[in-house]
């Protein structure tokens, strides 16, 4: 019995900021599993500001779109995989795919917390800020820490892991409302609204004992406030310089690089894939962390796999709160 | 009975270039050294690039300026220092000049090399670019290894260890006369004139096999180029970004930063002081590369202390080969 899917396919690369025109809803007929196969029913999908640069280099045209998806197996002749298994992949934008078992991971939620909260906090977006802090930023207890876009899924766990390590945390954010979430519920000692006031005056102020670790997720001006006001010895952990991904591909200008000379500053790159050595200790610390609710999350579900496209919109434009997710199905 | 020296003092910041008029002779009288002074002649001055950015931040006005100098002692009443000894110091742009004795470190020469040397391969610069590229940039034997400034001081010496290490090297520098030195002589595999030919095309070119770690010198349109070819978890070893220093304090401006991330690239900036542990293995490597002639090295020498602001100039627009000294007496 063949089953009818749709899926958002990318029709042509964004110039600058995405656009609806850029993609296209396609439906397509799977066939029904064969020997070794499994038919899985996605039932979210995930996005991140990260898939951005890909749709400039990287992601073919005319084919449908790659992204973190939580599905469930529906069918399986693969004895690897029962009907009803929950499945990590990388399928996400379509509401169903066949697979031979490759890229997905089987998922056991812990039932004492929302299924969501594994694609985002307890998922890859909270590994990647756990590492990244801890790992990367080499975070020592009681430090100074700035973490930019801290309202999102990833900043927010990260800003939140350094509260909980003692640290002096400095976040920034592009509204208000995300500002007072910040202030108010996950307990930062001092939030800037990039959009009122100019970032480096505004972290000048709000940092006075400097910064021994910055979460970046932006680039631009914020690196350069954030290079202006490092300690000696500072760590910055680069995930992500969102500020780029819709100029030119995924550039970004950068004036106070030199300032890492003399501070003896170590700026790295990463993926979550650099530390998986952590992974065991980070789920453990991250489910302990959000049944004490010492680490808050927000979501943004949008519904419906026609959404897929304004959620991409949406997250490069700030109109969401934390995670940004796709509800395919139930 | 009293001495009398000349020295150099910064009289105005430089806007951009440094000019002559920036920088002022003074002759001073100097008494006779008190109970653990030592009276100091410097027979040798150290022009580097690093000077450049404290002349716009750092160095005082109307005062000596400070930098890497090798002098003899001349009149001791510090039984810690014997009339005759040599010491390095940090009190360069000054004929003579009195010391309790802390900041003088004694140098005792190897008699079977020239005394200069001890001011740049197996002196300060040596050691900057041996720490740079073994410790900061992790340096593996037979790596992908691109140093820009290679014909200077520092970059000389960081490229010949590379191809001391098996590794294929590829340098930049501003002249056909430096490009044939370090191609002819230095044994580099491929070397760039990034004034007749865009860095970024020639290094893509230079390079087929990408960067493993890049010796930075220079910062702008060469870091650029070094970000679009490194290898995932390639490391920058920053040394230095002279493209700034002439340039509104010390700014350079980068593009291409977030390619760190998916390569997972290392950016660590660095002095010496950060890896004094390794300085008598240093010593030691470095001594015998010099007496079997395996690294080779250039020096300009000024002569006389009235000629100190223009090697500082002269530095700045690339006039010297390898490092730029001025001797002050015999």
């Amino acid at each position: 019995m063949a089953t009818e899917s749709r899926e958002i396919h990318l029709v042509q690369r964004p110039q600058g900021m995405p656009t609806p025109a850029d993609f296209a809803e396609v439906t397509i007929t799977l066939a029904d599993p064969g020997e070794g196969e499994v038919l899985v029913r996605n039932l979210y999908m995930s996005v991140d500001p990260a898939m951005r640069p890909r749709l400039s280099v990287g992601q073919a045209l005319n084919e449908a779109m790659g992204g973190g998806a939580l599905g469930r197996v529906v069918k399986s002749r693969n004895p690897a995989f029962a009907e009803g298994d929950l499945v990590n992949n990388r399928f996400g934008f379509r509401e169903y795919f066949l697979s031979d078992g490759k890229g997905l991971n089987k998922l056991n939620p812990d039932p004492a917390l929302p299924l969501t909260v594994h694609m985002h906090a307890l998922g890859g977006t909270g590994f990647t800020a756990y590492g990244g802090l801890l790992h990367i930023g080499a975070l020592k207890d009681g430090e100074q820490v700035f973490v930019s876009t801290a309202a999102g899924a990833v900043g927010s766990v990260a800003a939140q892991i350094a509260k909980i390590k003692g640290c002096y945390v400095v976040g920034s954010t592009g509204s208000d409302d995300k500002a007072a979430w910040l202030k108010d519920d996950c307990g930062l000692d001092a939030v800037i609204n990039y959009k009122k006031e100019p970032i480096g005056k505004a972290l000048r102020a709000a940092a006075p004992k400097g910064i021994d670790v910055y979460f970046e997720n932006v680039g631009g001006d914020h690196l350069d406030a954030a290079l202006a006001n490092m300690n000696t010895l500072g760590r910055i952990a680069v995930c992500g310089m969102i500020s780029g991904y819709n100029n030119d591909g995924a550039r970004t200008e950068v004036r106070n690089l030199s300032n890492i000379i003399y501070g003896r500053i170590n700026l790295r790159g990463f993926v979550a894939t650099d530390f998986m050595h952590l992974y065991d200790q980070f789920r453990a610390d991250m489910t302990g962390w959000l049944k004490d609710g010492k680490v808050k999350y927000q979501e943004t579900v949008l519904d419906g796999i026609a959404n897929a496209p304004a959620a991409m919109i949406g997250l490069m434009n700030g109109l969401n709160s934390g995670k940004m997710l796709v509800k395919l199905a139930d």
